[in-house]
């Protein structure tokens, strides 16, 4: 028996889209601007430059162009690993039993093991075009910086990764995959710069923090000749280049003559989640077409569900701009039980200005559902997800469960962001019935909020 | 500009073929028979029966039958994961500067990270239609036991799978999929088996070996009741699943018209080889079309290139049948530096005549040079090989370079069988400059030969 809908739905080649889509274009309420720290001013396109590649200073300031051309050397590129699948969960439906129609859009299927290399390419052609020699990163999990690593091995750029210490540790094949692309890959915080030297003084056995690796990468980036800073999530710009993954999800949906009920991403930068909905979010906004998009966070790092929305420090060495973002404050630091990604403070300008522009839901859950739902999954659809996927996971089959309970055929789409290889530590720990939950009182929570800086604008 | 040929040509889901092809069908000189290594007689159905599932036995010993249905299940599960790109290497040949033109087959991209699958599932589901309880398996690196375990945990049948210590012990991560899946995973040597203690008491510290894995897996199956042994590699039957690389690799280059002139694999037990050449290997013993076909294997392990063709057992504790097939003797094991995969002492019968027929050729690679281009090609491909697929870009780099200088526009066709995430203990050994290279000395060899059985037919 054929299907009418296929297991996997592939783009052609010459399908792939050849424009990013910027969101921004049709959100009425703009996301607000990063701040200069000292002047509490709008960051001009000046001051971003000694720290961000020229043309993708642009893309971060520019709210009004929808499209932006994927340069051609980006479009090859792109045609290495994509068009990517959006895969129909036939096997994950009948296991549940639902009358849902469940479909993912499948990230995984690259050696950086996530979407990340869809940005990461983009920022290193810029830094190609601009002459640069090299550019600084921070990276937690790994998927960042190794992503950076391929693209910047592409275009032989000098790339410079600063990975938390603890995952440096605990993460040696992420770091020798990073290496196989020519990366260096410096454990932080480091004595290498300032700012690393200054936390290593105060915090003398600190394992690190996403934070903290983010002020080492942009103080070496700003203190050698030919090196800018780049970054894997937050920015709009990322968001911009993450499009790729709605717009080829939205075009493959077409193909099949499907529309999506309720789209779902997992959201800790918010670099999936903005790339996903973002042609979806768009005709909300344009008034063509309604959508349920929904946010899932983890519950030991809740930005969208128990942050505040307000300016904060984007970094713990407090030298970036501030961004107006839900946040947990950028003392925040999420339990060491936390195994799931996902585990930055804040969240994207965009995300989440649509996020209090009520035109998006967000949902956090626990470690030990998630892993639940990851192994479920795993074991149907045959792909081993990645634990920041397996958020997406989690409440993709509770919608479908309600769809059972409700007798609803509605058709759920998720971004299957990543594979889980790099991540066995955390599937021992779920096998052996060692995880545990973390939820953070009000009381944790006051401690981030106690950081935030005084913004009266 | 638009490429005339795609950078990955996929088949659309209704082509994946629906027949498996056995090579030995077409063959003037048949493969020997298994033999039973007490009456040295061609083994009967009915005793591998007890060894294998029914289903399977009847194709491991059909050398007639060209085609084989593959049942709906298996084609449902095919889709999952299927069609596998077959990628022009645009990339690798721009960094070559070569006139040669590159493809490669990838089947890296499902969880168990290779091409193993294809013959898992099958495997699996034969057994299940048997109405048998579980299988038993051994695993080295892990693809193998991976694989099956996901077939496993799709149909519900349990898995017990013997995985070399040394593996066990260096791969914690493998296991850990594995155990995600659901299976057992026990290492080898162990005490839960006669043939495991015995090899524990004759050799206190041994860290295991595939051959030892085999017998303690064959006796997990043979004396608990409602089990079977599976096998990832060298018999008939895998040949035969995995033929679906080759044929979708054909349809593939139909679809594009091209033809290939030269096909590359790599070779440990023949399961990828088998499978990839398949059905080219068909037309050129039909007399239609004619291949340059090249088996790699590692220099550390030459069972072709300076193996004897002969009669052997399969395994170390001498309870499989005997196989003929080019054999450096079920004694020898590879050097304790051998990084690469691939160290099963022997070869599948199929391939071993063919290649005694002079219809391939086969060349031994050292593994610094592997991995040298396993690096290149990652770096220009994006995607980190494993070091068993790294033996056969080797030699595709090789036959480009030697085109560059001849200025031949050869079409070179290789077997990319899996992903390297879990090999990055070897990578960074790579990466460090430690790795070192291994030759056998023919005093090496000559321990292995010693060991082979007296057979006279």
């Amino acid at each position: 028996m054929e299907n009418k809908i296929p297991y996997k739905t592939y783009l052609n080649e010459n399908e792939i889209p050849k424009q990013w889509y910027n969101l921004r274009a049709d959100m009425k309420n703009k996301p607000a601007p990063l701040l200069n720290p000292g002047t509490l001013k709008p960051m001009t396109a000046e001051e971003l430059s000694g720290v961000f590649c020229s043309e993708l200073v642009k893309q971060e300031l520019d709210n009004d162009t929808a499209y932006f051309d994927i340069p051609e050397e980006i479009q090859n590129f792109y045609k290495m690993y994509r068009p990517s699948p959006l895969v129909r969960a036939y096997c994950l439906e009948n296991a549940l039993g639902t009358p849902a129609k469940i479909y993912y859009k499948f990230e995984g299927n690259n050696t950086s093991g996530s979407h990340k290399l869809n940005s990461a390419i983009a920022q290193a052609y810029y830094a190609k075009k601009q002459g640069l020699k090299g550019v600084t990163t921070e990276t937690g999990a790994g998927q960042w910086g190794t992503a950076l690593s391929m693209a910047c091995s592409y275009f032989g750029l000098d790339c410079r990764v600063y990975m938390v210490k603890v995952s440096y540790e605990q993460k040696p094949f992420r770091r020798e995959v990073m290496r196989t692309y020519g990366a260096s890959v410096t454990p932080s915080p480091s004595d290498t710069t300032n700012v690393g030297r200054k936390i290593l003084a105060e915090h003398p056995g600190t394992t690190g923090s996403l934070g903290c690796a983010i002020s080492e990468a942009v103080e070496a980036a700003t203190s050698n000749e030919g090196y800018r800073y780049v970054l894997g999530s937050v920015l709009n710009q990322v968001l911009l280049h993450q499009s790729i993954i709605g717009l080829e999800s939205k075009a493959a949906f077409e193909k099949i003559g499907v529309k999506p009920d309720v789209i779902i991403g997992c959201a800790g930068g918010g670099s999936n989640l903005g790339g996903l909905i973002a042609p979806f979010m768009g005709e909300k906004l344009r008034g063509e077409n309604d959508y349920r998009i929904i946010a899932v966070e983890p519950a030991s790092c809740p930005s969208f569900t128990r942050g505040k929305y307000a300016y904060d420090f984007c970094d713990t060495g407090m030298v970036c701009p501030l961004a107006k973002m839900y946040t947990l404050g950028s003392g925040f630091i999420p339990s060491p039980n936390h195994a799931g990604g996902l585990r930055y403070h804040g969240m994207s300008s965009t995300l989440s200005q649509l996020y209090d522009d009520k035109l998006m839901e967000a949902v956090s859950v626990e470690q030990t559902a998630v892993f639940e739902a990851a192994t479920q999954f795993a074991r149907v659809e045959g792909i081993l997800p990645a634990p920041e996927s397996s958020h997406a996971i989690r409440v993709a089959i509770d919608e479908a469960l309600k769809c059972k309970e409700t007798g609803e055929e509605k058709t759920i789409f998720f971004g299957l962001t990543g594979t889980g290889y790099f991540d066995m530590v955390a599937y021992q720990k779920y096998n052996d019935g060692e995880m545990t939950d973390y939820i953070p009182s009000d009381d944790d929570l006051a401690v981030g909020f106690a950081g935030l800086p005084k913004v009266d604008l």
